[in-house]
């Protein structure tokens, strides 16, 4: 009992510090923002111009994205509706906790309306599916969702919008592998992760029957799961947990029939990981006794077999399931598929926005999280203007002073700019413009400034499809609206090379706070800021702490430690519901 | 706060007066028992016999009757195993309170296994549902539950049985009216109630839906509950307090179309409770705005609109719904009613036990809790031997003495005659037997015997379909069987009064202690023994009290004591999840 005193005390003071654990570890506020586009810089012109009537705004989605744009929001300037086929936002870090019991699916849910209603101005929420953008029309199609029978289907309707924000997520990527969306799990919603628990004791009792056989008994004690991404490896860990900890104790004589497996068609699980976090969960899993296949892919789900190539060797292999958890990555939604053939992104795989978070294509459209992607513009595109923009007397040579008067600009409308430059260890501008150089010379041509800059666009990294990204963007959108007009007079945001005067906003720039990956008994892999790598005990209690501190309210926050504690003096429940 | 800190307080100290609390108000022990049968004396004669083989003994049913039986049962002389459709125990009176959330689905269930493994005896649990039971060849026929496409369908399997407990509980009556199946929601498991919370979430979700007309508004926001027994008295009063604590102020712009009708076909609601307690509940629910139509019987369910017909004017009257729930009592499983066939009881509506719960018409079965009822014999069917039994020299009048040697007997054979004793204010048999003479003649003869019970049989009552019944049944019925061999030698039950020697066992008598009927509000009735009436917030801490002391184990008492505090602290979740 002394360790869960322990947890519980630096939970409780996890809360008290509150403030400073917010600022340091949790999605907190990005710096700034900017939001007018060089491209496009009327489109939002009118949110300045206050003609009375105030702007709609509509938000699709309630997951990460959108909830923190709403959490966010302050300004009383629109008039704000969300439409979205879930009531209630849901803390998803967490599924894989809620697919043994550990933590209750109720308590890392919040319902929307909760947190509507805490909003200074009006919210209307509609639990619907957009199933249809038209953005030329500025109108959204929706569709309640399915309720039983007595509801009399569902209910069609309309609506109109004057800005969208588009935080819809994105469904699990099967990679059109035939018998997935049949026969696997994934783990996505609330309800999957209830579902999967469910398949988890019906395997347990099916092979508690007398008459089963026992090549069947193996194949239903036999749980896969697909992709060895932190998903992946989170669940199998948590999976083996629940199966030692709980399961063995209540049934006794199939407990060695137990055997669970992590393919992954990669060489290593973890891959976006420290080299080193990922030999520490490979061999954690060794010692765990779950098998992990790297290089295995999957090409084929039936009802009862999982069909893999191995990569090395090309043989294929039938591994007999019970149950398959499918967890390899994300995909885009049709609805966003038919939008992005609308607005002239039909060759594209993920719907693409500016680096403010505008869809590129169309007008009073944003786009944040799991959904869409930055297209980060690249400085080799733009080197030209920016050299001529830098150039005021045209000359076709730089002095210093027009050097240091764009640099920053460049720095910040360009953020692998920086990427670049903190990879090579240059502290400044000057270090990066000598190293091309290779001398002193205080005039800077053309040619010396591409030389200097060819290679930083190698550093544009698509942003992580995570929790983290989705709510930086949304506070940053949110803290773009809150300060729409006051930015409209005082420009924040860097110069507009291809234009004239400054981004009205700062572009949307992620700061990553790291990223956990538990591995079951207590012992969680962290990579933390500045490849700081951390692994063990410990780190379980800093995700405890930083977990609960990102809850969205104190009654989640309450309701997941809770049952923490009932889990710790409990177990977790068998039953099958 | 100071009302939720006096309630827990009180909790608390129920907690610690839990001896004292279980002893006074939960479901305890009866003072006896009594197996052996009159009419088929043999069927456990090979109990006693000691073949070294322990006799199988087969549960079906993992409900209160069959989890009361198995945790009473202590000696180690049966080889148990239970056959149940549900891993799990429910603590089926708060069904209620999980429809709108106040506590958790999960917090009210204990895993079998759990229970089973503290047995100091190995018991084997199999998840199925039984769906023939062969009574000649001692055998059932069982089929695993549906469990999703990957375990390969149904699984049949046969086991054989020494003895058999039937405690499979009944299914909902819709005394065949067209519709219910399809449209109106039951309450008699988890699913049942999570499926009613969503479905009322579903009704607000779309009632707020800008599509939608006026009057479909009004059709999606009537709730009607049928039956106006305890189960549906208090979901209408706990669905009110949700809708009017919690969603009230989440939906502010449809509260006002909700609107509740409890639908009853008789005079009155809570027809089993004291008129006092009727008057009370129905001026509550006028009180609340909670719609009370008495003498209404529902002929038809359709996907939108309930069909009554009121027995007074025999006017029909059609009533647009959004969530139908029916509870108007209990009918015989399908199973039952196959097996009843084959025993002999095809003609009856309900299983027959004899007073010692044995089926009549078969040996070695046992039913117990809502599947069957105790047909109790008529003292006036005996009378004649009975008296013969008495009169032990033949003369054709009892003596004094022989008449007192047999009254205990009679008075623990016949539970009726104690009944009608205590409601006649007679204290003594003497004084019975004087009613019935009119003098005080020492002789009596068989035509007075007859004289003086002859109405004893008119307070014959069927026990009603309670847990609480069902719950002693099987504590009783466990008793037998830990004592089985020591009675055998030493029978502590009545006289035979058709053969020879005394019964095993004492017939099952069952103790009332007492009924809830929670009315929303925090106010409770209750009828307590002794014709004790009691109604309003002190009682709701009784009904806290006693609901926390029932509960099924430590794990389940803590989990919804704090579940009610979670309530009390943030209000009930309104996800729809």
């Amino acid at each position: 009992m002394r360790g869960y005193y322990t947890f519980f005390e630096r939970t409780l003071r996890a809360f008290n510090d509150h403030s400073t654990v917010s600022k340091l570890l949790v999605i907190s506020s990005v710096s700034g923002g900017g939001l007018l586009a060089f491209s496009d810089a009327n489109a939002f012109q009118s949110y300045a111009e206050g003609d009375g009537k105030k702007k709609k705004v509509v938000i699709l989605g309630t997951g990460w994205a959108g909830v923190s744009f709403l959490k966010n929001l302050k300004s009383s300037s629109y008039d704000v509706h969300i439409v979205s086929p879930r009531n209630y936002f849901a803390f998803t870090p967490l599924l894989p906790s809620v697919t043994n019991g550990t933590v209750e699916g109720r308590s890392i849910v919040e319902p929307i309306r909760n947190i509507a209603r805490k909003k200074p101005f009006g919210v209307g929420f509609k639990e619907a599916e957009c199933y249809k953008i038209d953005p030329v029309q500025k109108k959204i199609y929706c569709r309640s969702t399915d309720q039983g029978n007595t509801l009399g289907g569902n209910e069609e309707f309309t609506m109109d919008y004057d800005v969208l924000i588009v935080a819809m997520g994105a469904k699990s990527n099967t990679f059109n592998t035939p018998g997935v969306e049949e026969h696997a799990h994934f783990l996505k919603e609330i309800e999957d992760a209830q579902n999967i628990r469910r398949s988890i004791i019906d395997c347990y009792e099916r092979a508690s029957l007398p008459s089963i056989s026992e090549e069947d008994r193996r194949r239903i004690m036999h749980f896969v799961v697909v992709g060895g991404g932190p998903s992946g490896v989170e669940y199998a860990a948590e999976l083996h947990d629940f199966a030692h900890d709980d399961l063995a104790k209540l049934y006794p004589s199939i407990k060695d029939y137990l055997r669970i497996t992590l393919l992954e068609a990669g060489d290593h699980i973890l891959n976006m990981f420290d080299s080193r976090i990922t030999k520490f969960a490979t061999e954690k899993f060794e010692r765990d006794g779950i098998d992990v296949k790297t290089g295995s892919m999957v090409i084929k789900v039936s009802d009862k077999h999982i069909s893999t190539k191995e990569i090395k060797t090309g043989q294929t292999v039938s591994i007999p399931y019970g149950m398959v958890l499918w967890s390899t990555g994300i995909a885009t939604r049709p609805v966003i598929m038919d939008f992005m053939k609308q607005i002239g992104q039909g060759n594209r795989r993920v719907l693409a926005t500016d680096e403010w978070l505008r869809v590129e294509g169309c007008h009073g459209v944003y786009a944040l999280g799991d959904c869409a992607t930055i297209n980060q513009r690249k400085v080799m595109e733009d080197i030209a203007v920016i050299f001529s923009k830098a150039d005021k007397n045209n000359s076709g040579t730089l002095d210093l002073k027009d050097f240091k008067d764009v640099v920053d600009h460049i720095s910040e409308r360009y953020p692998q700019v920086q990427i670049y430059m903190e990879k090579k260890k240059l502290k400044t501008f000057d270090a990066l413009l000598k190293s091309a150089q290779g001398n002193d010379n205080k005039l800077i041509d053309i040619e010396t400034f591409k030389n200097a800059l060819h290679e930083v666009d190698s550093q544009m990294k698509n942003l992580p499809a995570t929790a983290q990204v989705a709510a930086q963007q949304g506070e940053y959108l949110a803290s773009c609206f809150n300060r729409m007009e006051q930015c409209e007079k005082y420009p924040e945001g860097p110069m507009r090379f291809r234009g004239t005067g400054c981004h009205r906003f700062r572009p949307f720039r992620y700061k990553h706070f790291g990223q956990f990956a538990p591995l079951g008994g207590e012992q969680t892999a962290a990579q933390l800021p500045g490849d700081w790598i951390s692994v063990g005990y410990s780190t379980q209690w800093l995700w405890y702490a930083v977990y609960t501190s990102k809850l969205v309210s104190w009654r989640t926050r309450v309701l997941v430690v809770s049952d923490w504690l009932r889990r710790s003096i409990f177990g977790r429940d068998s039953s099958r519901i």
